[in-house]
Order: structure tokens, then C-alpha cells, then sequence
């Protein structure tokens, strides 16, 4: 059975001493959270992932959900106990507004809680984390009186919330959508169509449910600008705010999938239900961004959450396992065999991950305070500088943790050699829970389009001047720094050839669009690891700082960061040239066949 | 449902006008199949693959292999009557000796046919497939008296084998083993012992089956000098040969595995089951490699296998789905859409994957041919050539197919979006058969460590020479041939990488082992690169050739390889670089960490 230990002093030494996040003070909710009260609440946090989460994770691949004849379903057992036992400490609303009964805590706070408890039990995880989602659009979008009927259960987690955009024939394409909403005499709305994937669409865990639908207004515009959001409730309100009737909702089926079996992904049919406008008529697709925003963030959490704990079980599995002897001599001669840690290959995968997870924690947690300086600082211009940067990392962020993540879970699995392939050692759940996160939320490809074409060129380069600016000033500063030469010349070359490739992109794309199409993953993937790069460059200069300032007793701790930054810049960097090299390429062998000729 | 179409006509491609097929008339059971023998076994082939193969593919994933209280294993639904069909139509010995009733055709031949069958149905085709390597290591290693009494059945398929290495404690370390075997008086011996991961190792498709099984001899000496190997059969042969009561053995439990589900992995107990000695006392381990080496290759096929029909599939979903407009304007602007295949992302994916199959299928078959050039060549230097051949790419066909094949399922998936994790649609599966083929037969990891460690200073470097000089020498030959020029320098380019990365091992890693083992991953796949981007530099050579010379009618089907061919060089080449500079890092950074700081 796997096993998990949340990396709170790692996740702390990234707020605190990479981030200062005391330096943010001066926001609204940071205050609250003084280093002994983060510590607390990690710890705390920490402790419901180990005790609760993560006992059930199995249990919910084995038994996954069920629907009964009437369209109840039916979650894994211990996960409504589980989830009540989330609820119940307010970590649903940790960092919701204050006037809807939240804790009004940074979302810096939550997403470094959240990594532990999705590593634990990701499919658990989907129900609080798509309620999330639909809180923050109804706090965006809805009126007065929508935030005051549906947000205090929502953030008090007694309901929950999903988001229905996929239909059979659309998915990334919305415009194709087909549900309609015909308005009634009462300013209300009625529903009717099929969703599909739609994950936490029908369980038992919560009172009531509350799904946005988009959906199409009859006589809307064709296409995306006539698609309009919606609050469907799945049990409608009486007089008192509370579920009373039953909506048109139900749901049809349950989907058989690869994997996050313990998460109910419904087929979900609307018969006339009764909707609520959210945001404005045909306003849905913008409606729609700030769930999606917010919900690629937590996805790309995902794709950490597991590369993590699958990193973990590697590592144990690793040091127990006697297979072999080192090649440079007998490590423990007075065992039948060492252990396979001390093979240079299986330390390769193991230093592979580690370089990797602690760095997309850094890039994580910073993309966090970003998004809570965009939302609660008072200054205008800090507000647009930190959207620049959530912006740009959001597809980052999605595609490049969730495609490393399944990489690192393959290869953590790897490390079990035969036993990695049975289920029972649950290294498979991982491979197969991980999978899913290249896909929804637009699937990954899609997160490299977003980045090439849509957010590279917002307000003229803008954001990603400013990156290109920040890094290469961090270079510049630490040129003469002995210390910090291998790192910044990893750091430096890679971010050579990520301005040469943006470079290429403005020479080529302009003209023929399918040259920034045939870039585009390639392009988000370099601009991944320069990324990741310069987090690892940063955390080395405060373990720098840190070990020549004596490391009060932890210089051990800080050591390990040199050596693995290291690694990280000599075997993870190198692929900024390849994905350079394919870039500029461009699209023409790529589209010269006929679709025939495949 | 997925769908699979065997690609025949790219196989004799690759056999006739690639490689010459007819060159090698003067090998025994070549010139049995003359081209359109040959046309007509690959096509019938097909068939069997198409229409009896596919079909029960995802029954086998959906019910599985039962094992009753008894312990006797009943696999899927159609399982057995497929295989009878396999059996009979003559498939299991088709390259066997004529001399035990099988064929005598070209182990080549084979391998072109079992590519098909493997696709359509992997699991199914283990059955056989381990029954093969049991045939060659009795071939090899038994008495005549072994051959005659085991064979015909084996070679008819009436009876099939497995390989018992894997004890709970020891899998790649062999060395450990402890399953023992008492001699008895009649000269047979009385093995007892637990063996797991045994695939196909108890069904109900066969009368009996035929173990293989790696023991240690009451009083032999420790480690792997002290195995030896040895025909146990399920059911003891009476007086006439036929299989009659049973012996001490039995499948205690089957494995829940990710895939492939329709092959029965057992734990077998072996408890004083009765077993003859194949092959010398405490020689286990080199009779076991012969069963090894077959099955290496034999496992490298599937991740090909697996890849091509992923493929296919990808293909078939990116004609047909409509989603989103060409970035180049509207392709169909009769539907509401355009297929997704206009899109450069979607290109990529599908041009990677089939850029890879294509050379991939040219080395499987290139091996093939050297291996039968090694196994039935009158001259023995001719032989010589050629067993350091297949020596030297046994682990790259094994390692980078089978990564690739995985890498490619996942990517095939990918284009599927949500639909690729529904199990329903066919492709989980494809990615949960396809993982097991880097695990078993030997760890991709410890195949590179074969390649680095073993073959590659084998005879003085002998047959890694005689590579580079292959290589080297058309790179030059061709060096005037305009039409040539974008392939070889791809090729050119990647060679010296790989002669680099040689030369970097031979001064790093004899002081210091650990330098290699934390290369080998690195260098194999480097291997592998130029390894294909030499097949492809052959047949974009004859393609040209084939073009200029009016392509007879075929013109489209040549075009497309130089297409596929630069699309290799342009975008997968690239990596070799990067492999380069990882494995130039060398093993310091790597081994740095104790195994308590992970």
C-alpha cells in the first residue's frame, strides 16, 4: 500500500525563505497567517491528507462510484466521512470571502494545503476542488442576491459545486454547443440537453448541488458569443433558501474510466430544468474563464500532487528493495544484495522527479501569491503586473506539471519494476488518476495554443517581457556570484533559447498561423523549464545565503538543494535546445500529407 | 471500438525493396517464399489478425482470465477458439525446424506477421509468443531425445511454454533465486519453489503446457553460477508421450494487473514437481538467455505493435471529429467544423508516431534478417556479422520500442481528449498493455545497462564499429546526392552524437562504473535515434530511386516517406543532442545524495 508524508518544511522554505512571504503583508488575508499560524495550518493540513485522504485513496480505484436505477450515486465508502471531516475543519472556505463564512486566507495558503491533500486522494479532492471553481464564478459574476442564496453553503461546503461545458459532439469547440435555455415568465430559465465528463455531477456527499451549465439563450448569436452560463441546481430552493423540490436534472450514467475512479464523471441530462442566468446573456464564455482559470491552476497542482507522492513511494521502494550490486562496490556486503537506490539508473528517475517536484512547487506556490496579489492588492499597477504573470503561467502551469506529473508516475512505477504493473502496490493508480489531468480542463494541447496564440501577444508581449526581463535580470545579478555560475548558465542558456524561439514565432507565425500551431507544445514546454529553471536558481541563492550564514543546524536540508538544482540544470535543461531545434522547424513537413496519406 | 488494418504493403516495402529480400535466397527457407509467397503469407496473415485477432481484443481486457478453486485458469471469451484458429492455420510453426513439423520459414517472415497479430491483440498473442522462446531454448539446449519428445507438440501449438524466472525477492538479480531442485533417482529431479509474474503460465487453450523453470541444484554453488533450467511440464507424458497425470504444479493465484488482462499471470507453486535438466548442470543462466533474447525482441515487436494500431486509431478519430477551425482558414466549410486533423498540434502528434512506426518496423525487420543471416548462414563470418548485430540491438529494439510504443499509446490517447479516457473507446487500454512491455523480459533500464555495460565493449567494441562504419559510410556515400542531403545531415548530425557519447564512456567509465550506468538510459535511446534515422535515410534512398524511376503507378506511396522521413530528421532527431549533453554530465551530481536525503 502506498504511503504519503506532506512536505511541509519544503513547501514552507518556498513561502518563507524563497518568497518572503511575509513580505506580502500588507494584503488582505496574509496578515492573518503569521509564520507560526502557516506552519499550524500546513501541519494541520498535512495531517488530514496523511490520516484521512489518504487511507481511502485505494479504496476509491477499487470500488469507485455507483448510480442506482433512479440516478443516485453513490461515492466510495469512507469518502462522505472523509469529506465531512474536510468540511468540518473549513478548508473548503479557507480562503473564501469573509462575508460568505469563509476564512478570507490567501489562496497562496490553500493551493500549498491543497497539494497534500490532492497527492493523497485526487479523486476525493475533484468534489471540494470544482465546488472551488464555481464559487469563485458565482463571487465574479452573480448579483447580490445569487452571492447571498448560493455562496454560504457553497464555502461551508454543505453543497457543491460542478461546471457542464462538454457535450457528445463538443468539447474544446463550444461554439458547437447545443443545450438550450428557454426563458420562463418568472426571469428564470429552462435547461434541456446532455453534458458529458461532467466529474462530481451526481454523489451523496453534499445536500445539494449546484452546477453551471452553459448553455444557449434560443435565438442566441451562433457560435461561442451566443453562449450563456447558468446555476442549475439540482434540488431547487424553497422560500427559506433551502433544497426543496427536485430540478430536471439527473444523472443518466456514469462514464467507465482509466482512472480517479472514486470521482462520479456523470452523463448529465437537463429536461427543462430551472436555470439562473449568471453573469450576462451570451456573456458565458467569459463567465466560463474565471471557473477555468481557476480550475487549470488546480489541475496543474494535480499533475505535482502525484508526480509527488508517486516520487515518495518510489523513493521507499528504492531503499527497500535488495536487487543487484552497486557498481562501485558492495554498499551493504553484509546483505544478499544492495539496495536498488544505489544504482546510478534508478537514481536518475529518482533525481529526475525531485528536481522536478520541488521546483513545480516554487513555480506553484509563486504563481499562487501572484494570483493573490491580482485579486486583493490595493495598487493598480501591482494588480496588472501579477495578472501578466497569472495569465501567462496558467497554461504553463497546466500543461507542463500535468504532462510531467504522468511522466514522473510512469516512471516512479518503472522503479517497481513487475510489481509496479499489479495493482495492488498501487503504483498504477497513480499512472492511471495522473492521466486524466493532460486532459480536462482543455486538454494540453489546447493549454499550448493559449499560451502561443492568445497569451504570448496580449498587450504587445507584455507579460512575457517582463518574464523574459525578470530572469534575465536574476542572471545578470548573480553573474559574478561563483556560487551561482552553474546555475545561472543553465538557467541563462535556456532562456537564450526561449527568446530565440519567441523571436522565431514573431517572424513566422504572423504570416502562417500553422507555424505557431506546430510550436506550440514544444514552445510551452521550453518555456516549463525555463520556468522551473529559474525557481531552481532562486531557491539555490537562499540555500547559498542560508549555508553562509551558518544554517542554524539544517545545512543539510539546504545542501540537498544545491545538489539537486544541480541536477536539474545539468539533466533537465538540455531539452530547451531540442524543442528549439523542432520549433524552428516550422509547420511545413508537419502539414505537407493529405489527411488521406496517414 | 477500435479498429486495426494491418499495414502490408508497407511491410513488403520495407522487406523487398528496402532490404532486398531475394538477396538472401541462399539461406535456408528463404527462397521457400518467393515475393508472392511472401505477399500471400503476409496478407493471409492480415486476415487472421483483422478478423479473428481484433475482434476479442477488448473482451479479453473487459473479462480477464478466471482462475477456479481448482486452480485452473479459463481465459476470455474466444480466446481459445481464436487460438485454435491461430494454431491450425500453422502461425506457431511457421519458422520452427522442419524436422519437429514446423515450417522452416524465415524467422523474418514471422516476425512480419506476428507485428499483426500483435497489434490486434497482444495479450492473446503471449500465449504463443512465450511458446516460442520455450521452443528455441529446447531447440538449443536439449537432448535429441528432449527435442523429440517436446517439440512436435510445441511447434503444432497443441502443447505451450512459459519462462518461470521471477521469485518474489528476485527478479533481475537472478542470483538470488532460491526455487530448489532434489535429483531423483531416475535422473529426473524434484523442483520445488514459488515463481510469480508467470504469463500464460496455466489456461485452458492448450493440453498441456510445457514450464520452463530457473532452479538451483541441491548443493550448487551461489549466485547465478549456480541456476539451471528446466523443462517441468504441467502434466506428465505417459509412456507414449501423451500428457497424463498431473505433476506438482500449479497456478496458486492470478495477478490484478493495469493490462492485459486476457494473458493469465500466475504465481506458480512448484511443489516436488517433477523436471528434467535442460541443457548443462548450474547453466541455467545462458539457456535461459536464449529464451531471453527471442523473447527481447519478441517483447521490443509489441511496442511497435501497440504504437501502429494506436496510431491507426488516432488517425481514424482526427478525420472524423469535427472540433474548431483551421488556423489557415476553414478546411470544411460545409460542416460546422473541421476535423481535427487541419490542426497542427493534433499533426504533430500523428506525424511523431508514424515517423516512428515506419522506421521502427524497418529495424524490427532489418534485425530479423540479421538473425536468421546469424542462425542459418553457411559462412561463418557472415554469422559473426550478423550475431553481433542482433546482439547489439537486441536491448535498443527491446528499450526504445517499448518506450516509444508507450510514449505513443499515451499520445494516441491524447488526441481522443476526454474520449481517449473512457474505456469504452479502446484506448486506455492500448496505453495499459502497452506499459507492461517496458517492464518485463528485463527493465528498460537494465537493457541499457546491457547495451552500455555488455555489448557495447563486446570483442573490442567489435559490433558497435561495424555500426558506425555502416552508418558513416552511406552518410558519405551519399553525400553528393542532392535529394539526400536534408536526411543524411540529420543523420550525420546524430551519429556524431552517438560517437561522442562512445567515446565520452570509454574515457569516464572504466575508472569509474557509475558513469556509465548513469548514461545508459541516455546513450540507449541515443541508439536508438540513429538506429531509425538510418533506416529512414534507406528508405527515402530507395524511394527517390523508386520516384525517378516513375514509382510505377505508386508515386503517392513514395512521396509520403520523404515526407515522414524529414518530418523524423526535422522534429525526433533533435533529441540526440540532448542525450548527448546528459550523458557528458556524467554521474556526480546523480549519486551525490545518501539514500536518506531523498
Amino acid at each position: 500500500m502506498p504511503t504519503y508524508t506532506a512536505p511541509v518544511r519544503d513547501s514552507l522554505f518556498v513561502l518563507n525563505e524563497v518568497f518572503g512571504y511575509e513580505r506580502y503583508n500588507n494584503l488582505p488575508g496574509f496578515a492573518d497567517t503569521p509564520p507560526d499560524v502557516l506552519e499550524a495550518i500546513l501541519a494541520e493540513g498535512a495531517k488530514i491528507a496523511e490520516n484521512v485522504m489518504q487511507p481511502i485513496n485505494r479504496v476509491g480505484d477499487l470500488e469507485g462510484c455507483v448510480r442506482a436505477d433512479d440516478g443516485s450515486v453513490t461515492t466510495p465508502e469512507g469518502f462522505g466521512q472523509a469529506y465531512q471531516q474536510y468540511r468540518e475543519g473549513g478548508w473548503m472556505g479557507l480562503a473564501a470571502p469573509a462575508e460568505f463564512g469563509g476564512q478570507g486566507l490567501p489562496y497562496t495558503v490553500h493551493t500549498a494545503v491543497s497539494e497534500f491533500m490532492v497527492s493523497a486522494n485526487m479523486s476525493l479532492m475533484m468534489y471540494p476542488g470544482l465546488t472551488q471553481g464555481a464559487i469563485a464564478a458565482i463571487v465574479t459574476h452573480g448579483t447580490d442576491e445569487q452571492k447571498a442564496k448560493w455562496l454560504p453553503k457553497m464555502v461551508d461546503g454543505l453543497w457543491t459545486g460542478t461546471m457542464n461545458l462538454t457535450e457528445p459532439h463538443c468539447g474544446t469547440d463550444l461554439g458547437l454547443l447545443r443545450t438550450k435555455a428557454v426563458p420562463a415568465d418568472d426571469g428564470s430559465y429552462r435547461i434541456s440537453g446532455q453534458k458529458i465528463f461532467i466529474s462530481a455531477g451526481d454523489h451523496d456527499m453534499a445536500e445539494n448541488i449546484v452546477h453551471l451549465v452553459l448553455a444557449r439563450i434560443e435565438g442566441a448569436p451562433k457560435g461561442v458569443k451566443g453562449i450563456s452560463l447558468f446555476i442549475v441546481p439540482k434540488l431547487k430552493l424553497d422560500a427559506e433558501g433551502n433544497p426543496g423540490e427536485g430540478n430536471g436534472v439527473s444523472c443518466g450514467s456514469l462514464e467507465e474510466k482509466m482512472g480517479i475512479h472514486g470521482n462520479a464523471t456523470c452523463v448529465m441530462n437537463y429536461d427543462e430544468a430551472t436555470g439562473y442566468l449568471l453573469g450576462e446573456e451570451h456573456g458565458g464564455l467569459k463567465a466560463m474563464f474565471t471557473m477555468m482559470n481557476e480550475a487549470r491552476l488546480g489541475v496543474g497542482l494535480q499533475g505535482l500532487s502525484i508526480s509527488e507522492v508517486a516520487y515518495q513511494n518510489a523513493v521507499a521502494y528504492a531503499r527497500d528493495r535488495l536487487q543487484g550490486r552497486s557498481l562501485s562496490g558492495p554498499k551493504a556486503p553484509d546483505k544478499p544484495a544492495d539496495p536498488i537506490i544505489v544504482h546510478p539508473d534508478i537514481r536518475r528517475s529518482l533525481m529526475t522527479m525531485k528536481a522536478f517536484n520541488e521546483a513545480g512547487r516554487a513555480l506553484v506556490l509563486w504563481t499562487a501569491i501572484k494570483s493573490d496579489i491580482a485579486h486583493r492588492s490595493a495598487d493598480a499597477g501591482d494588480r496588472e503586473i501579477a495578472s501578466d504573470y497569472t495569465g501567462l503561467m496558467t497554461p504553463i502551469v497546466k500543461g507542463v506539471l500535468t504532462d510531467k506529473g504522468f511522466e514522473h508516475a510512469v516512471m516512479a512505477q518503472q522503479v517497481f519494476g513487475g510489481h509496479g504493473y499489479i495493482e495492488e502496490w498501487g503504483m498504477s493508480q497513480f499512472v492511471r488518476d495522473a492521466r486524466i489531468a493532460m486532459i480536462y480542463e482543455g486538454a494540453n494541447g489546447i493549454q499550448a495554443l493559449d499560451l502561443v496564440g492568445r497569451k504570448l501577444a496580449l498587450n504587445g508581449g507584455r507579460a512575457v517581457q517582463a518574464f523574459f526581463k525578470e530572469v534575465g535580470d536574476f542572471c545578470e545579478e548573480n553573474r559574478s556570484d561563483e556560487k551561482m555560475a552553474p546555475y545561472t548558465k543553465g538557467l541563462k542558456k535556456g532562456l537564450n533559447d526561449l527568446q530565440a524561439a519567441t523571436m522565431w514565432l514573431m517572424q513566422n507565425a504572423m504570416a502562417k498561423p500553422d507555424n505557431a500551431g506546430a510550436a506550440s507544445t514544444d514552445y510551452m514546454h521550453l518555456f516549463g523549464l525555463v520556468a522551473l529553471g529559474y525557481m531552481w536558481a532562486q531557491m539555490v541563492k537562499v540555500a547559498n545565503a542560508n549555508l553562509a550564514d551558518g544554517a542554524s543546524g539544517d545545512a543539510a536540508f539546504y545542501e540537498n538543494k544545491l545538489v539537486t538544482g544541480r541536477y536539474f540544470m545539468e539533466r533537465v535543461m538540455p531539452e530547451t535546445a531540442a524543442h528549439l531545434a523542432r520549433i524552428s522547424s516550422g509547420a511545413d513537413t508537419m502539414m505537407a500529407l493529405p489527411a488521406e496519406a496517414f
